[in-house]
Order: C-alpha cells, then structure tokens, then sequence
C-alpha cells in the first residue's frame, strides 16, 4: 500500500552531551519518509523548503524512495530552522532557535497523483494545516494517523480538536496526553482523548517506551535499553513513521497487527537516536532491523505456566 | 521452600490526595511477608517492634501465615514510625516524620528454626544490618536478595557495597541505580552494579514497569496502566515479596523463572496501591492473583510473523 506524509522538512543544528552539529537535514516529514522506507515502495511526500535547500538532501530522500512531487520550493524563501541544545539525561532540551521561514506559510498541496493514497500520515505541524490536508484528500484515506505536541495544546487547542475528530490514530507523548485530557492516570486520559475522536491512541514515553489504547484493549511495547542514546532528535518521528510503514505494507490495521507495528516502530526510534540526526536512518539493512526486532521479542517475552 | 525476611515492621501514617490515615501498619518486612504469603507456607519474619504494637497486627500477620517467632517486642520501645505525603503525580512524597526508635538498635536475632531457610530477603535497612543477617546464618542460603535505598548510598555506601558483594539479586530503582553507579544508561548502570556482588539486578521504574539484568541477559517488564494510584506505600516490597514468593515457591531460580517472578511480584504490587496501606494485600484470592498475571500477558503478548 501507499504512505502520504505531510510535515515539516527542515534544517536541525543539534547540541548534545556528545558534541554538536552544524545545519543537517531534519524535519518530522524526513525522519518519517525515511523510517517508513524501509517497508513500503509508494512513500510520497508534502513539504515545503526553501531555495536554501540543497538539491543533495532532495536526492538523499529520492534515494530512499522517497517520492519529492510534492515537495514545494519556494527559491526566494529559507527553510524551516530549528536547533536545540540537549541537557545531559536527554529527556529534556532547550529551543535556541525557532525560524518558521517557508513553514510559516505552508499551504500543502496535495498531487493528483498522491490522491489514491491509503494511509496518511499528519506530522506535527498547525493543526488547522492537518484539517486542511484531511479536506483535500479526494477520497478518505483508509487510516489516517497524526501526531502533534503541547504547543498547540497551548494556542491552538480549538483547531487541535477539530482535526482530532477526523483522526484514526493519534500519537502523543505522556505528559502530553495529560495536558489534553486533564487526567494524570494515562489510562482515564487514554479514555477521554479517545473520546475526541481517534479510535486507537498511542502514548510514547520515550525510554520507557509507548502504550497502545483501542476500546478496552492495551499494549505496553518496551523501549530498548542502550548503552547510549547519542541524540534524541526525530525518535518520535522514526517511531511514527515505522509504525505507519509497517501497517501500509501489511495493509492490516487490527490491533494485533497494530501491536506488530508498534514493535517495528520502536525498532526504528531505537536505531535513530544512536547517531545524529537521521545518519544512522540513512544507512539500515533488513537484516539489521530483522536483529532489532528479535531483541524486542527477546527483551519482553516470558511464558506463564 | 522456605523465605526468611529481615526489615521493618512499623507503624505508618499517610496522606495522599485521596486521603489521609491513622497510624496503620507498615514497613518494608510487612509488605514483603503478607506479598510472599500467597506463595509459601514457610514464610519466616525477623524484625523488631515495641512495645506499643498490638497484638492484633501480629495476629494479622499469623493468620497469613507468617512465622513470627523471630518478631521481637521491646516492651518499653516505641515501634519505628513514618509518616509521609504524597504529591498529586503519586511519584514525589515528602516524609513529615521519620522516628527509627526500636530501629535505631536493631540486632537481627536468627532463631534456629530459621537456620535452614533456602531464601533470604534482606528488605530496605541498615546495610551493616543486613550483613549481619548473612554472617548469622549457618549456612549460606540458596538465593540471597537485597532491597536498599539512595539515604545508605549517601551516607553509608562502604558498608552497603560490603554486603552488596554477598548478595546474589539486588533490587533498586532507576534514580538510586544511576546513583549508585555514576552511569545515566541504565544498561551500562547494570553492568556496574552487577560488578559490585549481584549476578542479578532488578531496576523498578514504577508506573514504568521493571528491568531484570543477569549477565547479558534484560527483562523488560510492563507494569500494569492502572486507573488510578491510591497509595503507592510498599508497592515496591510488595514487589520485592511476590518476586521472591514465587522463586521460593518453584525453587527455580533461572533466568527464565525470574522472569515469571517479575511479573508475579508487579501483580503483587498493582494491587498494593489499589488501596491504603496494606489493606489491599491482606484480602487477596488466588483467582484474583492468577487473573492479574493475565492481565500482564494481554498486557505484553505479541507475535512477529
């Protein structure tokens, strides 16, 4: 089946414990193209850049099957910037710099040839943009799934709920999924955002891994323990776009496949954050995600006599 | 078999935003025999109260099987008592009042009939203490296991890596392993810790669920999304008690059966904080037990096809 992802391509300079980078290619759209290419053919893409964007970043995407139609270039604009600055348990980080630029004003366009797509993929960008890529979709897409964050739970928290009851899946983080629902226990806040539209929610908690809620059912997936997470930037993406990939290529979005699908997203997240940037998503085998998988089996099965 | 458990016994008052108690019974022996008492019969007790315990709370403890011979009263001693706070998130507390009294002299006397016991708890006290314990039995039991907690770290860590380098399972939390070991990676933590004495480390995280460590080994087990955190008081020893029940109980201490252990002491544990205290812990079927565990493999089964 056919991936659409709409989201942000962008410039990211990075600081963390173990050095820092100069502008490298980032942007929630990119980490999860380049998660999703690892299980589907048709990953097609809406963002937009600007015309500081170098036509080798355009390639590297290409490259991984990425299909660039509608990737929109604006010459006279700059693309979208953010850079940040890791604290040492890297779970928390500062914005240093947050320039919008092209973003500002991003009007997604989707391609003709986009428009059969089955499952489409919002990432986190203004939510009035999500809604406004929902209505253009000539056909309602099989699963649509969007992800998002607290700063639009602050400022554009009507715009949010609106898109939300369009939603199948959502995906937030857990303090988030507590902002949104006013709940501390995620169980009664899985309930209530359930209520606002998507049917199945999952909740990242980033180390400690990401739980799955449809109806009554549950799924705790682990997160992998390393040995070092070198750069946390775009996990939650190469999540989200492996979850999605996996779900596209087996075209099955019951729950248990679902659970499957979490795995392979975790599996994803966890190879990303072992480099800077998306490096290390840029260069993966089958074989090596076939291994990360296994561990995932090995690290969480136990038998009940 | 048989478990030997050696801790405190104690009177607790709480306040949580549910509410708040009298002085109720307490303390990290407490929790341990009354969890380990759905899974053996020989389940021996040395601690120490004063002379203000009622006899009733002893009888409680009887009637759950639990061996007190090893109880001692101090008639004109007051019983170790704490009282502590809660924050909204359940995960912070404030302790209002720590008296040790009897606990301030506490010499752990071993009745023979304890002499054979195959499995020793050592729950969260003095290290010089627990030591002590191992250098009075006989004869070295078939498992060892070690509960401690940050305040021996910061102000008796000589004495705690003496015994920590006698003990065969460890069991701390994920903030106290990365103390304890200078390493934020709690898989390079691990490695450390497992340096200092115990083949085997249990990491608790909470609402996060558990990791096992064993040389190159990691369990990672989910704890179960509750609807809502009563009063989290013994949830870890109650953890710590149907662990080591249930190793006790099988007498099969491989990696695999620890595995089930972790599952049957977060059972354990989900229902200790369903409720104040231990009130939870002392009205438990084993249909409830059993039921529970399989809402951990519902929890965390799934299938790579």
């Amino acid at each position: 089946m056919s991936l659409l992802t709409v989201g942000s391509v962008a410039f990211d300079a990075l600081e963390t414990p173990f050095g820092k980078t100069d502008k490298i290619i980032g942007g929630a759209a990119t980490y999860i193209t380049l998660a999703a290419s690892y299980f589907i053919k048709e990953n097609n893409l809406v963002a937009v850049v600007g015309g500081d964007f170098p036509q080798s970043m355009i390639d590297l995407l290409e490259e991984h099957g990425v299909n660039t139609e509608g990737l929109e270039i604006v010459p006279d604009g700059k693309t979208f910037f953010w850079s940040g600055k890791y604290h040492e348990d890297m779970n928390t980080r500062d914005t240093l710099i947050t320039e919008l630029n092209v973003m500002e004003h991003f009007d997604p366009i989707i391609p003709g040839s986009y428009q059969t797509t089955e499952y489409l993929m919002l990432g986190n960008t203004v939510p009035a943009t999500q809604k406004l890529v929902i209505e253009r979709m000539n056909n309602r897409p099989k699963l649509i799934m969007l992800d998002t964050m607290n700063l639009w739970m602050n400022i554009a928290l009507d715009d949010l709920k609106a898109v939300l009851a369009l939603v199948d899946v959502l995906t937030i983080n857990d303090e988030e999924a507590r902002q949104l629902s006013g709940e501390y226990s995620l169980r009664k806040a899985a309930v209530k955002i359930m209520e606002m539209g998507p049917k199945t929610l999952i909740i990242k908690k980033g180390e400690h891994g990401a739980l799955l809620f449809q109806g009554e059912h549950i799924f705790f997936a682990p997160a992998l323990p390393l040995e070092e997470v070198f750069d946390p930037t775009g996990a939650g993406d190469s999540f989200a776009g492996g979850f999605i990939g996996y779900l596209a290529k087996t075209d099955d979005i019951s729950f248990e496949n679902m659970k499957r699908a979490i795995i392979y997203g975790s599996a994803m997240a966890s190879f990303c954050v072992e480099k800077f940037g998306s490096e290390r998503l840029v260069n993966l085998t089958q074989e090596e995600i076939v291994e990360r998988v296994q561990q995932f089996v090995n690290l969480s099965a136990f038998e009940i006599k």
